[in-house]
Formats: C-alpha cells, sequence, structure tokens
C-alpha cells in the first residue's frame, strides 16, 4: 500500500510534467535573463534534488545516471560541488526534453523502490518530503520563467491557448473599496509550531511584540495602480527609497511588469499573461511589481507595507468564517463567498510584498549538510513575501511561509496589500 | 552672549577646517571611487547644507552664494533640484580649497547673525543643529574617505605623518580570551527618549521582545582574524551567505581591506593606516570589515552578531562603572580602565555590525521637508552598525544612535561583537 | 526546364536543410554568445532575405508569410525597418523547427514560381543569385555557430557523433618545413574582374603597387603554435598588439580556443570538434585564432601576416598545378598531391588572416537598396581574411572573396600563413 | 655653447610649464575619464621619459629620484616594468605639483649636463630629442585633456579667462563654398625621406599607387554641420557605419563634442572652448568629431574622407605659394593671404580624419629597445589623422606625420576635409 510520503511524491512528480506538457522542445531550452531558468532544467534540477539528497544517502550501492548530471544540475548547492553558470542554463541543449523524461523516469522508479521497503530507513520520508516541497516551488518557478520567456517574443505566444491562464482568476468584478481590519496587538508568537511540514527558515517558533495596526482586507487592484500612474507616482522622486528611485531611473519603469499601453488610443492598456495578451482589468489585484513599487504606492496613499509579523498575526487570527484556522496550515485558495468581513485574498492571487528583510528568527539552525543550503544562505539582501499566488501549488501555502526575492523583482507573481499604525487611516 | 547652538555650531564648524587643514590641494580634490567623496567636497557640501536649508529658510531677503553651488553641493536631495552626479564629483577642480574656505566663512557669518538675533525664530535653533550633527557626521566621512584616497597611491602617504593616526589607539596589548556577558530579555524600550539631540531615524521610541541573550565583553581582534583567516575563512563558502561568497570571488577578498602581506616573509601583515603603514597588531580591534564578513566569522566562531536592539539595550543596561549611564546619550569614547567587568569599546574603536537590516521603526515619520530625505529614504539594502569609531566625534554617539552602510562596504571603520543566543557559547 | 539559378536555388536551400537536419530542436534554439545565431535563426533568417529582397520587389501582390517575421528575421537591414534585437534571439523559442520549415517550403516555392516565369522580370536572377551566396554564407555561420554552443557544454556533444568532423580533414601527417615562395611585386589588379559572381565590396577591380614579398607555402600548424606556447607566447607583451595583450589578459588566453589540456599528464592537448573531443593533432592548421594572436605569433616567428593583396595576388599568380586559374573564380577546396611546389591550403581548411583593415575599394559604390547594407556599413573595426575553410561550401570561394571579422573573433574557422618583406626569412 | 638639441629640450621643457601655469593644483590633479590624463601627470610622464630612456642609459651612476616614480609614471612601457592603472591617474595627490616641478628641475639639470659633456655618446642625443617630440605631443595633450576636465564643470572655467582661446584662431568670417583641387595620382613615394626628425611609423619611405582624386581646399565649418543636423544627419542609420550608428545611439549624440544648445530660444548653439562657453560661429572649421561623424558627413556630403596618402600627396605638391615645400618638414600653421588657390587649412585648425586604418607601412621595423612601444603596439583599432591643429606645437607638424585616434574618440581636435574620387563632385 502506497505511503502518504510516496502518494505525495507521485502527485508531485505528475504534475510537474503536466505544467511542462503544454511546451515545446525549444520552449523548455530557452533562458531569458539569468533569473530564469529553463522548463527542461526545472524538470532536471527538482530530480537532481531526489538523486543527490536522496538516493545517495539511502540507496545501496548508489551509482549516478550521469555524472555530469551532478554538476550541470546543481542549482547553486557549493558543499555539492560544482555547478554549471546559472546565467548560461540557455546554453545546454542536451539532454533534451525526453532524455530528461527518461532522468525523471529513472529516478521515480528508484525513490520509490526505496520508499517501497518495508522498513524504510530514518530520515527517508522527511528527505522525500522536503524534496516534494522544492519541487512544488519549482512547479510555480517553472510557470513564472516560462511567463517571461514568452513575454520576450514579439509573437507574444500563449503557454495555453485557447484556455484559461492559470494564473488568472476571474476575479470579483464587484470590487469595494478597502475596508481596514483592525487587528490587536501584543505578544505573539511567529513561526511553525511544528504540526505539519514547515522550511527551516518558518523555525523557531518565537515571540514577537506588536503594537495594535489595521489590515487592507484585500489586495490593491489594477484600477488603484491606475490612480498612482496617473497622479505622476513613477515620476516623483519623494514617493521612493533611493534605490527603487534609481532603478525606476535606470529601468524605465512606467508600468508593472507584462503592462503595456495598447497601440491604438494609448488609453487602454494591455497585459501579457499565460493565456497571451489581454486587456487590464481594472478589478483584478495588480501584480508583478518589484518592492520598490509596493513600497512606493503605500507611502502614496498614506499607509505602509505589513511586516511579516504582522501579516501572520493578521492571517491566523482573522477567521474569514466559521472554523477555518490558518494556523493548522494551509492558506485558502480561493475566495470564499461573504470573506469580506475579515482578509481576503490572502492566497490564490499574488504574493505579497512585506516591509520585513529576509533575516533568520531567532536562535535559526539551517537544516544539517548541504540541504541546510536551502534557505540560510540567502538572508541578505532580500524582502519577505507571504502569502501565496495563482501559480503556488495548493497546498503549498501557509501562514507561515516565507517568501523572498530582491526588492527589484518584478518577474514573480507580486502584488501588495496595505497596513496602517494604529489608527484606521 | 554665544547661545549653545552657536557654540556648537562655531566648534564644529572649526574642527572640519582643522581636519582638513593637513591636506593639499592635490588631496582635496580627488576621488578614488564613487563612495569617496573629495575633501573640499565635504567641506562645501556640510556648508550648502546650512545655506539650503537654514539660510534659505530664515534670511530675509536671501540670495545664494552661487547659484551654481546649489548643484554642485547637493548630495542627494531630490526636492531641493538638480544634482551633479556623485561618482564625478573629482572631476570638479573649481571652486578650489580656498574659494570654499571663503563659502565656509561666508556663511557662518550669516547664519551666527541669524542665531545672534534677539528673539531667533522658531525653528531655527533646531535646523542648525541638525546642520551640526550633519557636520559631524560628514567629518568622520572626510576621514575615512580620505584613508582610502591616499591607500591606492603607491608611495603610500600619511594623512599626517610624524604624528599619530588619529583612527588608532594603542589599544590593550594585554587582550584577554572574551568574556560573555549575560543579558536579561523581556519587553524593552528602543530608541531616542526625545531627551537630546537625535535623528529622526531613532524614532519613535517603540517597545520590542527580546529573549534573553549574551555579548562579547570586547570587539573581535586581529588577532583573532588572523585564525580565521588561517583555518580557511575566505576559502570556505559553508561560511558564508550566498551574496558574501559571491562578493569573495568577484573582488578576490582574502583579508580585511587595507591588510597588505609584507613582502619579506609573506608571514608578516601590515596596514595602511592614517599615519602610513605600518605592522599589525594582533591585539587592535580588527576593522574595516564587510557586513558578509562580520557575519561569516561569527558563524566560523559559533556566534552570530547582535540584532541592533540587542546591542542598543545591553549597551544602556550593563554599566561598566557606577554612575554611568548609556540611555542619557553619550557613549564612552575611550576605554575605561576595569571595565571589562562590563561592556568594552561600545564606541572609540570601530562601528559594529548588527544583525539588523535598516529599516523604520513603527510609526517612523521622516523629518517635514526636503531635510526629510536625510535617512528615510535609505532604509533598503543597508544594515545597521551601532557604536561609534575612533574617527567619529566624540559627542557624536549615543546608545541609540542608528548608522548603516551596505552589506559590501568596507571602507568605513567597520568592526564586529559577537553575541550569543541564551547560553554562553 | 530548370534555369541555372533555380538550380542553384535548389540545391542550396536543400544543403541548408541538411546540415541543421542532425540537431535537435533545442540545439536549434540556443545561443551562446551575441554573435552566436540559433540553427533555426539561420534557416528563418535566409529565407527572409528572400522574402524581403525578391519576392517583395517581384511577386505580384505580395503578402508576407507573417508580418512579425519581418522583424524577428531581419539582422541588421536598418532601411527594413524594426529588428528583433540580435543577443536575444536565443529566447525567440517561437517559430518552432517545424514551422521554421513551413516558412521555408512556402517561401521556395513562390520563389521558383518566380524564376519559373516565362520571362523573368529583370533584376530577379541577380538578386536570387545574392540571396544564394548569402544562405552558403550563412551555412557556414551555422556550423561554426552551433560549435560554439556544443563546446559550452560540459558533456562536449558531437555535432555529427560516430561520423567525422565535417569541419576537419585527415591533414598530410607528413608535414615539412615551410618553404618560402617568392612573389614579383609591381602594379598589379585587384578584386572582382565582373565575370563571375562577387560581392560588391570585391569592387572595383584597381590597381595596387606591391614590392616584392614571400609567402609561406602552408598555414601554420598546430605544432608550430605548441612551440609558440612553449616560448611563452601568451606571456610575454612585447610580442603582442596593445589591444591583444589587454585582450590576452581580460580574457585569460593561454591557447586557441577549443584547446584544452588533457586533465591527465597536462602534457597533451584535445580539441572540441564538431565529432566531439579528440587530441590535437600536431601537423594539423591551427584553427580559431583570433587576428591578435595570428600577428602575434607573426611577430614571434620573425615574420608577418601578408597583406590582403598580397594574398590575392599570390593566389591568383603561383599556379599549383598546368591548367589552374584562380583568377576565373574557384579556390581549390582539397589539397592536390604535390601541391607543394606552389601554395597549398588556399582553401579548405581555415580563413587567413591578413594585414589588412576592412575597407572600401577606391570608387566602392554598395548596391543600390536595402541590400546595400549587406558589406558596406560595417567597413570598420574588422579585419580582412582570405582564403576559405573546411566548412565553406565549395563553390563559394574565390581569390577575391574578402571575408572579415573584428580583430578578437575566434570562433570562425581562423588560422594563418605567414608573409615576409623582400628577403626570404 | 648650447646645442641645438639642448637648446630644443630647454624650450620645449618650459613651453610645458608655461602650458600648465593658469591651473592650480585642483586643476591638474582631476582626471575626467580614462582616456585624460591630469595635467601634473603629463608634466611627471614627459620628465620621467628622460628619466628612463636617457638618464638610466647614459649617466653613468645613475640613481632614480624616486624609485617609485618609475611605477607611477610609466605610461604603457611594459618592457620598462610595472604600470600604475591608467584610469585611476586622477587618484595619485602625491607627489604634488610643486614636488613635480622640482622632479622637473632635476632631470632637467641631469640631462643638459649629460647634453654638455664634450663629447655627448653616440645616441642621445637622439633619444634626447625623441624625448622633445614626445613632450611636444604632450603638450597638446595636456592642452585637450584639460579641456575635457574644465568642460565638466557646470561652472564652465575657462583655462585662460579674459584672454584668447590658445586652440581658437579668428578664422576667416568670409568662408566660401569648397573648391575642389585636382591631384594627379600616379606611383608616388609616401613617407619621411630621412631628412629631419620623424617618428618610427613614418617610416620607411614606399611607393603607393593613387588614381586621380580630388580634395576639398578647405576644412567642413561649423556652419556645414549645421545643415547635417537639419537635415537629420544624427538620425539617419543609412548615413552611417554600423560600429557608429550604434556609438550614436548608446552615446545619445547629436552634435559635436562641447556643443550645447543655448537654453533660451533653442535656435542657437553654444561651444565649450578652453576660453569659456561663447556662440558657435557659423566660418569656423567644426571640431571634436568621431570618425564616425566625419565618415557620415561626408557620405550625405556625396563625398568621401581622403587616404592618408591621398592627404600626404596632395599637402606635399599643391603649393599653396611660390617656394614652400612641405616635403621638407613642417606644415604651414597660419593660413596664408591668398591661399585659397590651393589647399588652406592643413594645418592650425583640426586634426582631419582619413579613410585609413592606422597600419605599419610595409618593411615597418620598430625602434629598437623599450622605447620601441611607442608607436608600434598600436597599429589596431585606430585610424589616421592627418595636418595638425590649433593646439600642436607650430614645430611639431610635417606632411608626412601620421597621427591616430580610435574612431569614437571625440576630445581630441578632430575635423575633416572632404575627398572626391576621379571627378570633381
Amino acid at each position: 500500500m502506497e505511503s502518504g510520503v510516496a502518494h505525495a511524491y507521485c502527485a508531485t512528480r505528475q504534475l510537474t510534467e503536466q505544467l511542462a506538457a503544454p511546451l515545446t522542445a525549444e520552449d523548455q531550452t530557452a533562458q531569458s535573463m539569468p533569473d530564469v531558468s529553463p522548463t527542461k532544467w526545472h524538470r532536471a534540477h527538482t530530480t537532481w534534488f531526489f538523486e543527490t539528497f536522496v538516493l545517495e544517502c539511502f540507496e545501496p550501492g548508489f551509482s549516478p545516471v550521469d555524472p555530469a548530471y551532478r554538476v550541470l544540475f546543481n542549482s547553486y548547492y557549493e558543499t555539492v560541488g560544482e555547478r554549471y553558470p546559472r546565467p548560461e542554463r540557455g546554453v545546454i541543449t542536451r539532454p533534451g526534453i525526453d532524455e530528461v523524461a527518461t532522468y525523471r523516469s529513472e529516478i521515480d522508479r528508484r525513490v520509490l523502490t526505496l520508499l517501497d521497503a518495508d522498513s524504510p530507513p530514518p530520515g527517508l520520508e522527511h528527505l522525500v518530503t522536503v524534496g516534494v516541497h522544492h519541487e512544488q516551488q519549482h512547479q510555480e518557478l517553472l510557470l513564472m520563467d516560462i511567463k517571461h520567456v514568452l513575454s520576450r517574443n514579439p509573437l507574444r505566444p500563449a503557454y495555453l491557448s485557447g484556455t484559461s491562464d492559470p494564473g488568472d482568476h476571474p476575479g470579483d468584478p464587484g470590487v469595494t473599496p478597502v475596508r481596514w481590519i483592525d487587528v490587536p496587538g501584543g505578544l505573539i508568537e511567529i513561526g511553525s509550531t511544528g504540526s505539519g511540514f514547515a522550511f527551516d527558515n518558518e523555525h523557531p517558533r518565537h515571540r514577537v511584540h506588536l503594537e495594535p495596526f489595521a489590515l487592507a482586507d484585500r489586495l490593491v487592484t489594477a484600477g488603484d495602480w491606475l490612480a498612482f500612474i496617473d497622479d505622476g507616482g513613477y515620476r516623483r522622486p519623494e514617493l521612493w527609497l533611493s534605490d527603487g528611485w534609481h532603478t525606476v531611473q535606470t529601468e524605465g519603469w512606467t508600468a508593472p511588469l507584462y503592462w503595456q499601453r495598447a497601440l491604438d488610443g494609448e488609453q487602454e492598456w494591455l497585459v501579457h499573461t499565460l493565456a497571451g495578451t489581454r486587456p487590464l482589468r481594472a478589478h483584478e489585484p495588480v501584480c508583478h511589481l518589484s518592492y520598490y513599487e509596493a513600497d512606493a504606492y503605500a507611502r502614496w496613499a498614506g499607509a505602509r507595507l505589513p511586516t511579516e509579523f504582522e501579516w501572520e498575526h493578521a492571517a491566523r487570527s482573522i477567521t474569514t468564517s466559521p472554523g477555518r484556522d490558518f494556523d493548522i496550515g494551509t492558506l485558502h485558495p480561493e475566495p470564499a463567498p461573504g470573506r469580506r468581513s475579515g482578509l481576503s485574498q490572502l492566497t490564490g492571487e499574488c504574493w505579497q510584498w512585506t516591509a520585513s528583510a529576509y533575516l533568520p528568527y531567532p536562535g535559526f539552525v539551517p537544516a544539517p549538510g548541504a540541504v541546510g543550503e536551502y534557505n540560510g544562505k540567502f538572508m541578505s539582501g532580500q524582502m519577505v513575501l507571504r502569502g501565496g499566488s495563482a501559480l503556488t501549488p495548493p497546498d503549498h501555502t501557509r501562514s507561515t511561509y516565507r517568501n523572498f526575492f530582491p526588492p527589484a523583482a518584478r518577474w514573480p507573481m507580486t502584488g501588495l496589500r496595505l497596513a496602517a499604525t494604529e489608527h484606521t487611516p
């Protein structure tokens, strides 16, 4: 009988292949910027993760599928050895997509054999679970990366033509003005309770003092953002952090990533999505923003971004419907009817920039071994995002989840929710 | 009778000129990298600050000394208008050092006339005081900048030959192993009480919860650092943050800035100082480190950096001799005899990297007007340093002072003090 | 009945597809540096050339296959309109290789229909011929580009495994010391006579005065080059042009491109070829050199590079076997037996760097219209190469042919032949 | 009695100091871009040249003034040893301007002692003469460099206020349309005859075949250039070489260097000169152009640039007044009255871009020893300019002189004269 871990393993491995299926061999090979990885690299790297951190540790008489893969598909694990340079992943044409499929099958067979043992060795299931969550992260990366690749093509091809964008919700055309939800402060607990999976960076659970604050009940919308643009938001240095203003000028930003003015009229905006280019909808959450833009918008709106602690505390304590408790793990991916009495859009739309730098929690200890490079070594120069996006696998969100990106990153699904200190603005 | 503000004004303005006096016209013109400003630019910019933020507001019939100076000596105040590009300050040969002296005298005369009025307008004294503290900051910048300029010259000239380095203390040759000072946690108050001057970024005072922690009683020394180097510290990626390791490799770092191996023997180290090149002393605090190096050292030592809150709390509560209370404002610049029962070297040696990103305190509001660009807009991409250095003017330190630099900066006087969680390591 | 032009058209178009056939969709998509174009881009661009310069001019009621292709597959013709940026050709995943094949077939059908007309319009056959020669150039580019792409893969895959490298001749293991061929000077004629096809840059034929000179009978070999390396060739600035020495240092060159030391022993050299990695052969012509390296080698050898006029004059006048006359057009692709009485290896091995900058001939007039951008606008910053390589289509060489590349280029098939002034050295 | 060489030495050394005299210590220290050197560096480097190439060879018991100067003031002589990096010359504040004066005096004393000997050693006078001509080159560099430094200052200070620009001639307000001077071709001799000083790159004299051509009797004027601008010259890619068009776009060129539109009206142009900013004069020769601009203008005008051989041949053979023969050495610095019957403005205004790449003459052999690096190693990537400018020392021009700069250089005094093939256009 299949264990829960084996089940999660199979489901996750299968989903990755389903996500890649609409993409041609050409699509799966291209890299549009150093931050982006080719689809077939994602498929191979997640496989390499199981080969390196599971099979190599637990499989008797382990022998690699191809010693060169150890270098080619190592992302950033210095302890594992040499790595192929990240900005040149798009040059690697072989193994091709079929060989990657073979690589995946071979590793799957061997991992499942291990899991199928009568008494799996201690630690095996934990590392497979880490690998499953790792692959879930790459499922979102795969989609946001291919979105970027396709956006650079003047033909503006769609990932899935004729079907709806997986990163696109119909949204609520009847969007109402922001309602401020007051949240009491106090000495609260932050981080994973230890029940359910969490990455090492969500540990240890610890106490933080918060003053009372207010949180917007919904995300900032594209319509809100148009008002910011129309008010000269991208031309007024007093609204921006110094680094942000510098970036606006050197990059020539005048709107979120993937927005473009319609050629005729210049009044209308189009937006590039996984389903191709379509008109912008005023009621959809604004997406593909840098931290700098989120911060400038909040300043312009007379508000601020929440800290990651405020976000987590509110997400857990402001129940949106009877019986939901975010503390137990999963954020609700779909806006529930009537949720507007609480916080809506906690996940399922965009990751939400917080005002918190990505730093270790007090007492943080990275996981032992090479897998300890997973999170800890990135704890400088990045900001925390909370929630989850329309591209996040549904069971890959939780109230303690800490996503992070550099402040200038715009190709992830990033948006914002406003916060305010003490008094509702 | 001269007011306290006028007295501080005169003393500070005079000290700047004294610091510049040993430097030739050539010395005062050069810029060795974008972060460094020429000496005569510091002298002119601090004057521009008074002209722009004091005279222009308060002087009846104000007329600028030279309208071009408004652009030339504006550092980064977008609201004031156009600025001459920072990386090209070294190209500005005129006004020369004598013309800058004339500019300074003219502004001094006019500021003192204002201060001398029977009833100075409200706000005048505050803005002059801000300008005095601003100029004190630039006194330290002037010295650390010229240190960098002179270090690039193969002749290795001294700022002051034949005299001792102002940034160099005899130190305590009998340095002892680190002693750990246990500090209790709790809900503590952080930030300025409002008595005495403080920059806007030290406000508002607010509560932070701290768990108990321990702090090293002294700074890490050059001798300690040699052990890190000898143990392969600069060659072991597992000790470094990802950004840090990248910087080590691209910059080719193998030691702190200004260290160089003696040509003969390769066993001994020399160090460039304001008094020229001299042998490194094992007992002196290690200085001119990036945040990345400080962080890697702490990891290597099995410890960590303190947060800025831990540092402030300890500096205030761990009295080092009867009757000293850091809360009232000033840190002790000279190591007191017998101080080792508490925390020594809180200031007077090196600024101390903390584990805290430079972010606004909850409820932070920048000062109104253009002077509000002073601090707030730099609140991304930088880390907080606490304490004060041998180059910091003695009355320019306090327990709530927040210095900040990007994590790769090494040309300031930067060192570190270790911290540990809960148990003394 | 098929005209000569139609025949050449079909043969050339077919050869391109044959050259691409061994490459997967992934291979055909990658771009390893800005100078390199993806295989499928070459296939599409050569087609675009016929669509733009032939069909658009001559086809009644012309309508483009896809208006976006006009931008995507325009290489550098400013007059034709907007162009997709060259360094990002590897991001264009669609059209894929099959769609490109369809595009090619469609254009072929329409071009052949035009050519098949009873009375083809004046100028049609000429432009088709230009397009055929253009596509022949791209056949060589296609191969040298994919060689570069595959070389960046640590797996070192082969373009054609199990078969011989198309760019690789068995060579003559019995290579003998260089023999110097004396060539008389005088007032000679340079450039195309107008009989047979020539690019505009080979016109007009004009007179040049040459002093007597001597030319080496064969190319410099890999064995010769090893002596240069062993004598410190890459470490002695006095041998190099200033730009060349700078490039050696910034690029870290220590050998020709695609040479690598065998891991075991460090005594032996391997070389990357289209058939994979194999041991270097001392008797093969050294290939993949920059102009700087060729120039430094010549200086080291006490000789010099020939000018392009010396090369053309000698190639035409030094008959290597009775009855051959290079003036009529084609260089001999295969080393003839007994050729060593004259100049061997004029083509069929490597393009040969000359000492001539690529400049217009006196009275040069570019071809009219957009196709005039073909050659003329590149007449700065490049050096002329003469001859032809093992990858050059056999009927694409002639004694007046002017190839050109920037002096630092190493990914083409570039080698050298020595020259000497007046006296045989 | 003072020899001719000693006399030239003293006069040249003195002139350098006179040229530097109007500049402050600050002015003499700054470096505005890597191509520009500080004034005091020019003063020291020309002295280093005599110390290294004269004293070190000929002075018994030679001892350097300061061993560090050997590195600091070596420009590019690899054979002499280590060099301080060129882009950082502006960081060297010491030795200051007075110490440089002392250095100059000390070397002058020692060189003159050597020259004063009863029987100077063979080779001494030749190397001193090379050094004198080297210093004359730097006199022009010194002026064009400081012009660039001062141009970057928004105050737009003058090198010499209240006096006329040394690089500025009153010009001829009655400028007439270009007259074309027909020059017969033939097999002509190019290069130095050996009578009088010449640099190694002017040797050996050799024969070149020229077809008949025509040369404009005067330089292109600022007024001519305005017509080019008004006709969209900087916006039409078809007029430009590919590299040139790329540079126009990346640098944002819309006019020659130092031209700026007057703020009021936008109709008028101002120009930065050594005497400060003044209105542009339509009749003055256009100056501070890149090769790319000169080439584009010629194409726009339906003409071309002359080759360096055409220029030299015409300068020598088209006598402008009875009795002048350029072949004997010196070009006429001042436009003679009535010169318009021949070629005017051969020197004294701007260096004139030619269509010739800077390459060695057939049989070129660099001077022996380190001084052989003077010219030969720069023979790639540069274009030849002929004539002389208003900043060129009067006795530093001759009909065989080959100046050279990279095609994008605009800070030298560079202009153009048109040429035409065969028929007068």
